[in-house]
């Protein structure tokens, strides 16, 4: 069994991180952080967990060593403390956007401010395992990932690991989101009756998870569009790609299934005909899934490439859990077996 | 022209009162007062209304005198500010929760407090013209309603004009009720991935809308169920009340269609097939109907009482303009022809 | 490992049951029929289950001798059948109403139409366990549950295991449900733009499930009102009782203890403050678990007993597979460990 | 008074337009025709206008000579039969996809099959009111838009009439829409458990409105991608467009300025601040506004142009009934009036 501890469990992230450790056969739940919530049950603010855990939060400062540490806490004070944690456990996962970037200057760029630690950046590994799937193995320090990031990663990875994209045609990723990707804290934008039933673009460009694009797939000509729909988990990336030229439905079949078959959380959907013919977030909340197709038009080569997650799970906790089974050497899909509801 | 101010418009009871009294062909809105939103436009607080108006939110204390005002106050405040605004305008309609019961004692029983201005309780009328419309034609004070009392009342009126209810049975009232009711401002449990699709039973009893119904109706065995459910405008109140012995169906067929016939917003909806049999509240969002049906078990007397109404219309704004229109002695409907949308 | 078949798979409930028995770690599922679907992949209706199984659908006659036999197949065909059925399988598990019913009369009376095999009511036990669980544990015929009626049978059983119902009182339970209880099949009033955020109470009275909760229950005068209400999946049930004179709310507090710890699939939801302070059936979804609560006025011994479901799981496949575990000696929570989504 | 009637008034663009004419000042409804719903008053399909018509649907052979004829029929069937209705009206609105494009080839290229009255294409004008004001003046025959055509067509109008988007360069319009957009048939797809809370990227390209923007803005090079989301009324376009080398927000200020300015039913959103500073569609429910907004990239020149509107109005009957104030003489937002709601 592995002893795993989980630094400010109190958000969303954090609650998905432990519905999953609770219930995976190789983990045992130290340790759940959270300064707001001290000495309350866990269950009473991830209520799901109800009759499945007597855990309460605790101190962060009574955090005792373990094998491994899940980093929940919000952006930019992981940063701060990466030393001290460091002492505290040999590996440790990290789901704040703190160590996703390998470069300083982009992390000053994106997010405003310099890196505390930017000689951490380094030793981490992006822990989106379909991109990094044996350096994760051998990974002492690993990253979260960006929920749309993650969506855009896995909708174009096929096609950057294939060579298929124009180079330096513009890319645009539309994405749609739901609510709970804005956290557990409210604000003035997500009560009810406003954040109800919007479709609301409100980031045209800038957002920061186009740094992670860029870094992962190498382009430099990605633009993501974020806007946010009636949902509460989920994200569909769609990518407009230029493809190069000459490249035919079957390079893309071709491409699109050796990812899927090379990657066990992944799958290719394209249906002819029936109602579910093209990745859809609904069904997969819960699940680890990432589903992808594309539609190809070959008068011009313009392509549109989809990717469907539930964004606390392959887009957060789910891809986390998966990298800290190939840390281990487990079975990757181990603890994350659910496949998602239907109808729901 | 009948010069009218709001004070309080910020708030989502404010902001449809707006909405209304702008269209009115016999009404020029004045000044709108709001604290919080002192100078800004109120399109900005209210964006339906953007190419509407360039009204701005105005202090308070700037409040000039004009014909009728209409305050849309948190509940509490304005009771203890109604000498102030009596000298500012002939005639006002309070669409809080002050000045609804007739009784300070009640008003303590169920506000917890004792009222502020007692001797003013009894100068108001019920603003709510199915059961005053006589008094308001000649009121020169008139209280909002409750949207939940409102439900419940007119899903009960039908039966207690026509005496049909067994004495001192219970009276149960389930009320079905959409976000919006909460306000405008956030809390914890209005955070969207929380309040989302909920179906919460928020209040088995003791709402303070209880109140009402029992003054309203003349009922001492009440009882008021609320529960929340994923919808922004809307409440339905499902009355289960048992009648006198030998009620039939024709007895209520007449007190409804009788209740229907008198009061031009109210429809009686009781169809025997198709799929808009029964009252519903999504279609008449922004509408000021209320839609009332039944059904009776003629073997032991239970019968069931629905009404669907918009809270923040016949539950609040809506019935407000109509007290107005009464009150000047205009047409009754007037500025409230919107008759709601459908498929919505 | 159980060999088990599932007759009727194209529905929900059938889903719903092929993706627990799937991930069941002592059931291998041997066929799935669909007269409808014959020769399509399974994962091609529950897209859900695409990269778990490449079960296709087959045939009703090819269906071979198996241990297990689950029939999904719509209200009225498994009566005619159940010889047929008899002779392919040791134990049958109907989740169809066919055998919910002890009396040929009752079923005649509800239904409408007379029994086509009267003389195999009495050899089935009602499928929930936390009424049954002895008899399941060495029955060959199971029935399945309707999903109402769970709701409700649960939110009564605590009163009624501990004789708190204050005799021939009425018993009202108003029943929310969402859309996942109509089926897989389309009709004008499911259109979404019709369908979508209704608050509809489409049965009043009558509701066949009512049969159900007077025979579990033991009660003559209960009332099942229906509302649909914004949801796919989930029901809640808030049951309006007369308690006997004299019950506190420490005598209620017991049974609800003594009811919740005796299952381990209720769960007692109960909280004075936050905001999960009552049952909800949102973050149910995909979970067995039966979420109960309760509210006492003291004053007059008006109780609301609430119970919160998912309609697919505990009321109908979840159910299932609990009693095919308690029929097999397993483990009663083997497969069936999903705690469900939060938030969502 | 203008004697208006509706052939095929059973849909849900038929209803809108009802709804519109039945309040519209200068407007008298004669006859609703539909064959389906023969003989049955028109507030048992269209529930909102309970208590506002007694109107019945009669028999499109009944149809009487009138001064204006909406025609609100299936695509394909009014351009069958286009003589018999100019023998009854001087003026005809058709609102399907007839007579919407004015080239018979490209009718043929888009809808594939041959127009079936190809000599009537160039009597019509296309029926958008920002695009075609001096026209629809004296106007006979006016064809209705396609919903998502408009919401591109208003998103790129004030790109194209100020001359800014690079030429040749592809323009790519992600749309997103409720489901009213499907009409009033339901089909396996608007099945509600499976309709709701989809994120369904279901055209990718192809979509035959496609045909009406490369007609209207005079681009080659446009693309129309389409996502279901969960709603019932609304469509968002955001445009990602390349501007031509030099444009500066200064410049698109200007364009869009102007073009609300000259439209009483188009509306600039874009603010710094608050949560309404982009087009939503939600609030425009019911409303005839499209509310347009944009954001640019200096650095590249990426546009990301918005566009929102209500489907079944600017998008269909609004647009409509507009053009008929037009073609009449009558002030352009008779009967339009209605703002949308908020909160909603």
């Amino acid at each position: 069994m592995i002893r795993a501890s989980i630094v400010g469990g109190s958000g969303y992230t954090g609650g998905e991180l432990l519905r999953l450790l609770l219930d995976h056969p190789q983990v045992e739940v130290a340790q759940v952080t959270s300064r707001s919530r001290l000495g309350e049950y866990v269950y009473q603010t991830h209520p799901n967990l109800r009759k499945r855990t007597q855990l309460q939060f605790c101190d962060p400062q009574t955090l005792q060593p373990c094998q491994v540490l899940f980093l929940a806490l919000p952006h930019g004070q992981a940063q701060g403390e990466i030393e001290h944690y460091a002492c505290l456990a040999e590996r440790i996962i990290d789901l704040s956007a703190d160590f996703r970037l390998r470069s300083a200057e982009a992390y000053q760029r994106w997010y405003g401010h310099p890196h505390a630690a930017p000689q951490w950046l380094e030793r981490f590994v992006y822990g989106l395992p379909e991109l990094h799937r044996e350096e994760l193995r051998t990974a002492r320090y690993v990253s979260g990932v960006g929920c749309n990031a993650t969506a855009a990663n896995l909708a174009l990875a096929p096609l950057v690991k294939a060579g298929l994209i124009e180079p330096d045609s513009p890319v645009i990723v539309e994405i749609k989101v739901g609510s709970s990707e804005g956290g557990a804290e409210g604000n003035p934008g997500s009560h009810h009756p406003e954040r109800s039933h919007v479709v609301r673009t409100f980031a045209p460009f800038g957002h920061r998870h186009t740094a992670e694009v860029m870094q992962e797939c190498g382009l430099t000509n990605v633009k993501l569009t974020m806007t946010s729909v009636e949902l509460v988990r989920g994200a569909l990336a769609t990518a407009h790609v230029q493809v190069k030229s000459g490249v035919t439905n079957k390079d893309l079949w071709r491409a699109y299934r050796a990812f899927a078959n090379e990657n066990p959380f992944v799958r290719l959907v394209k249906e002819q005909r029936g109602i579910y013919r093209v990745p859809e977030p609904k069904i997969l909340a819960g699940s680890n899934y990432a589903d992808i197709g594309f539609e190809l038009d070959e008068s011009n080569g313009q392509l549109v490439s989809i990717c469907a997650i539930d964004n606390l799970m392959k887009g957060a906790a789910g891809s986390a859990v998966q990298c800290l089974n190939l840390m281990y050497g487990m079975e990757e899909t181990l603890g994350l077996e659910f496949p998602g509801l239907h109808p729901v």
